[in-house]
């Protein structure tokens, strides 16, 4: 037997073993995304690139999640754990499938791209909406939970993730290829690095992508301070640029005269796989001295180490035998939908929620994203087998008339090339004069917040240019308002954003995934109690921001922030009462007690926030620990939540992170401590002052 | 009170009046599409351009029928009539509502410019879905039925329909601006004029739209012949131009110098209003003597008529009070959906249908058009406030589970613009395998077969190549063919497709309207038994017919196939059996005895044909009747079906219709007397003899 299939051997010595069966030639070969087959090494084709983000995406028909910012407001890990599962075992089912027929192309592997774990650090960035929000203990969490189920605990790995895109990496979109990212140590190692080292060391991350943009002028899939990090936490996956980024050293930031001295740079700094073509120019380098064989070799093994544990070089696996049928199937959408009732997060309610549907005989469904399946999507999606949109989701639930109005483009000022500005708007009057409550369902979708390249909106710009709603739709909201009726404001955006109207009640919905509409209709109609909390600060202006090229972190993100809160970072209100009565500290435990005063049943979820009162600490509090609970109508239960040691580190101005203070506060709250929220939320946090 | 107020008065007096108030420059105003208010009449501002085809189209929200083609496939004159009262009663209701907000824009006015009734003479033109088919008595009918129910039988209009696009039009759509179409006196008597002297005789239609294109050398928008033609008809409504159609004069056709010219051109002739901004030089031509005043009072006088029928200088109508609330209401969808149930054609089936879901625990939707709203849709449609795709409907409609897969993009060789060609087809098959029936959803859309300036397909044309679907999909259905499984193959399309295949069942959907995936789910299933006619031939091959530039009617349509019939128009198949056993014919009346051999109650169209042996006769047969009806088992009915004069008549070749044979047969049947349909339908038609 070949020495790299003997399964008792490690993946490394198998992987070992494979390579050093190559030649040099075939070796380089293996660096491409799109590697070929080596027959007589029984080795087939093999595309690297495929994406998962929130369900296996544009690989076809898949269980589509919500988007990553929508998971990640559910405060639920557990959850975010089984959304992986799901998707890694579609991409294994596909897999199967797709090889039976020859099938090895792009987006039909096993190593899928996600999560992106970047912190969302400006609420202007287009791509944010794929992050897990603006904290770095919330993100690392989720990232965990994720990874974790995408790839699995069995023999072999399930499917391979991927933590992106490594590490200081939050637009501008439009200058992503040339931009230099200047971080301070402190803020590295306060909010960039943590997410990644917490994937690497704790959930095992199986790759790392490099991003696009310089980091304080290294190229980041070229950087010998982020390739040490890696070392340093032991990282033992593979490495991948992102797509055509190594072609941006010579072409964009000047950093290699050419692509054979671009693949050199890239190759020699620890980038295994080249997502692009520069890597076709690895044996030139070669040949010109500029890398060793040993260079690719090492690359190589590690590609060829990842493959092996994911089972490609043994006769048969684990995942061999998932069927097809799971592909999709009722089970997969109903985790899919307790998502989506878990993402939303109920921003402001005078009371008319839940709508009391005995009350009311028409309901007016108003406004661009009402009837939208883009909507639900958010990017880096997969197709699903069936979109429940918000009209739809109301049609169904609702047993009275409603009456639908597009209300307006959803950026442009008409949607008839032919006609004045403002062609809907008197179609969403006269459907709001029929209504006894108008449900107006705005926001944004990824053609206009999105990734560079792909998207196209009023400003030719993947970013926003600030966090109000377009033009058209801000005329649409006044207009309803003034109508005087009944208005909930449904607003689908990926990011913060300011409706800047006093409705009844706003929900913001995130990209809610293919069952969107299912799950908004059970909140409005209070089936279900709303209980998403923020993963990021909404502000009220983004003019009062830093620049958004300026990285550093003052006055962004509530551990930041020092005024513009419109609502805080971990708010979210809910149909029931659940309160925190008290909180505990002793050994790194927590132990909260909550009581739901309301009186129905009622999901929510205990935040923990640190308050270090050192100096080197950050302005305001940290989150250190959460846990969703679900209360019966008057029960109250003491929960214990782990706060860990790292909770009372601080970093200092040259990175160094380690216990500074001796004094801290500890808050638990169904939403952050502060003013704000308080003053929002009506019920005070517990607290409790720890001393060491 | 003013004159034109006084509703004792006739339309025509009271708009004389009403014109007679105006300055010349006011009336020219007039003629403008988007004709301003003149306040000192109490003139409010009016756009012309409204889109009603099949149901209201760009204003928003609306009921949506089927297609204008699947509407014809229907042989029910009676739901085509039906469809048209909702359409023009949603159009009152929202111009009342729009009108109350000052909104006069475009596609929110009372004068709709359908139904187009041009000959579908060639079944590679893009635009021809919009149309009734080919046949000149059948769009005769459905015309007069459609501006019947558009107009209603008010004391004022409902609404004002226009038939278009007079009288010649039927692509390349690539040269219409441009264009000559050359026509023989006998084709224009016998297939091009007749549906148009029928709705100004018949239906009063009160609006005629001119073509792009020459006929004979002349404009369509000016022509001499063909305003004779309208004069002769007794026409006494407005006439509008094509939209631009009059630029086109000095533009493209070189038939005048410029746009003071072509302006005097067309309004001399008759063209009462300009869509277009070519008569913004109606007042240059009359100061350069090139029209009078008269000519533009007489428009002006010709466009305050029809607005007066609709009763805008009434102080009430008997349709101000329509509430908005019938818009899209449920009586309206239900007729919708009984629509898309008639209009589906079943060209094949071996038993399969309907299915028995005893049998099948999984079926598996495949192809571009499962789940896609668009194929729903055609062109000048409105927006649905619901649509139901054919997967949502066999998702609805089966208990089992049901696996979708795209199969390919609808015409590109791939969805990923990243992947191989091909990039769905392992999916597919994934998909077709765990099946126990495979529906395979193909066929166009309106971004592939529709309007010059509209779409953009493989072959940057609006109209098809030819008969084929595109590569991508034969591609598809060969593949899924191989699988051995069972296959229906679902095909919507405006037009004649050659699937190319051999499936267990064919069922040819067109654009079925919103209500579409439930329509056809009802007859996979047999809840419906399919009834649909084809409304034009389907041709084996494309390159079999004339030049698509050629419009004589030689070995085009029914009437004049000599070869490469695939399906004959008339056809369509029902899970029914339905026979004519006899027919007599006595002083324009036929009588057809038709019994129902099959075990249940069945839908069906009797339909009549005449052969003249005459030697000015059309060379085949010709419809002169038809008749929708519902059987139970067992029932035998005497149906009476009147047939007029003109059916006994035949053209010359200088194009005089008169009665010219002495010898008919009259053929009674579900389908064409042809030997194709005969061998297809294993069922003989009635027939009788007719000597005068």
């Amino acid at each position: 037997m070949k020495k790299y299939l003997d399964t008792s051997l490690t993946p490394l010595e198998r992987a070992e073993a494979l390579t050093d069966e190559m030649t040099v030639e075939e070796q380089a070969g293996q660096l491409r995304y799109d590697s070929p087959a080596v027959p007589r090494l029984g080795i087939p084709a093999y595309n690297w690139w495929n994406e998962g983000l929130h369900g296996l995406a544009r690989s076809g028909t898949a269980a589509m999640f919500p988007q990553a910012i929508g998971l990640a407001a559910m405060f639920d890990t557990g959850l975010v754990e089984k959304a992986g599962e799901i998707t890694s075992a579609e991409t294994r089912a596909k897999y199967n499938a797709y090889a039976k027929y020859g099938d090895r192309d792009i987006y039909k592997g096993l190593t899928l791209w996600a999560p992106n774990i970047n912190i969302f650090r400006d609420p202007r960035w287009g791509r944010g909406h794929e992050t897990y929000g603006e904290d770095p203990f919330l993100t690392a969490e989720n990232g965990k939970a994720y990874v974790k189920g995408l790839q699995g605990s069995g023999k072999v790995m399930r499917a391979a993730a991927c933590a992106k895109h490594f590490a200081v990496h939050s637009g501008p979109e439009a200058l992503r290829h040339k931009f230099n990212a200047e971080v301070s140590s402190k803020d590295m190692e306060e909010t960039y690095l943590p997410a990644f080292e917490a994937l690497i060391k704790e959930a095992h991350v199986e790759g790392v992508m490099g991003a696009y943009n310089r980091v304080n002028g290294e190229a980041a899939c070229a950087s010998s301070f982020l390739m040490d990090k890696l070392r340093e936490w032991g990282f033992d996956g593979y490495f991948v640029s992102d797509c055509w980024a190594i072609s941006d050293f010579h072409e964009h930031h000047g950093l290699t005269k050419n692509a054979v001295e671009s693949a050199a740079m890239a190759l020699t700094a620890g980038c295994d796989v080249n997502c692009g073509c520069t890597y076709a120019n690895v044996l030139a380098a070669l040949d010109e001295g500029l890398v060793t064989k040993e260079d690719i070799r090492k690359a190589c093994v590690h590609l060829m180490r990842t493959r092996i544990r994911l089972g490609m070089f043994d006769e048969k696996t684990e995942y061999d035998d998932i069927p097809y049928e799971i592909v999709s199937c009722r089970e997969h959408k109903d985790i899919s939908l307790e998502c989506a009732e878990r993402s939303m997060v109920l921003l402001k309610n005078n009371g008319i929620l839940p709508l009391n549907e005995n009350e009311m005989k028409t309901i007016a469904v108003i406004g661009p994203n009402s009837n939208s399946r883009t909507a639900l999507e958010g990017n880096y999606n997969g197709t699903a087998d069936r979109y429940v949109t918000f009209l739809e989701g109301i049609q169904e639930r609702f047993s009275g008339r409603v009456i639908f109005a597009e209300g307006c483009h959803l950026y442009k000022d008409r949607s008839s090339g032919l006609a004045k500005a403002g062609d809907r708007y008197a179609e969403a009057m006269a459907a709001a004069e029929c209504a006894d409550v108008i449900i107006l369902c705005v926001g944004l979708d990824a053609t206009i917040e999105g990734e560079e390249g792909d998207t196209g909106n009023e400003f030719s710009s993947c970013d926003k240019k600030d966090i109000r709603l377009p033009e058209s739709q801000r005329i649409l909201i006044d207009r309803i308002m003034k109508t005087g009726k009944p208005v909930v404001v449904v607003c689908a955006a990926g990011s913060s954003v300011n409706t800047e109207c006093s409705p009844d009640a706003l929900i913001h919905t995130w990209y809610p995934g293919s069952e969107g509409g299912t799950a908004l209709a059970e909140i409005l109609f209070g089936d279900v109690s709303p209980s998403g909390k923020l993963p990021v600060t909404f502000y009220e202006n983004s003019e009062l921001l830093p620049e958004f090229t300026d990285y550093s972190m003052k006055n962004r993100t509530y551990r930041y922030a020092e005024n513009n809160v419109l609502y805080p970072f971990g708010y979210g209100l809910t149909y029931g009462d659940i309160v925190c009565t008290s909180v505990r500290y002793k050994d790194g435990i927590a132990d909260v007690t909550a009581e739901n005063r309301g009186q129905t049943a009622t999901e929510d979820v205990i935040e923990l926030y640190i308050k270090d009162y050192s100096e080197n600490a950050v302005l305001n509090v940290s989150l250190c620990g959460f846990r969703r609970v679900r209360l019966e109508a008057g029960e109250k239960i003491i929960v214990s939540i782990p706060v860990s040691e790292r909770a009372f580190t601080a970093v200092d101005q040259n990175g160094i992170r380690k216990r500074c203070g001796s004094r801290f506060t500890l808050y638990a709250g169904t939403h952050q401590p502060d003013e704000i929220s308080n003053k929002l939320c009506k019920t005070l946090c517990a607290e409790t002052d720890i001393a060491f």
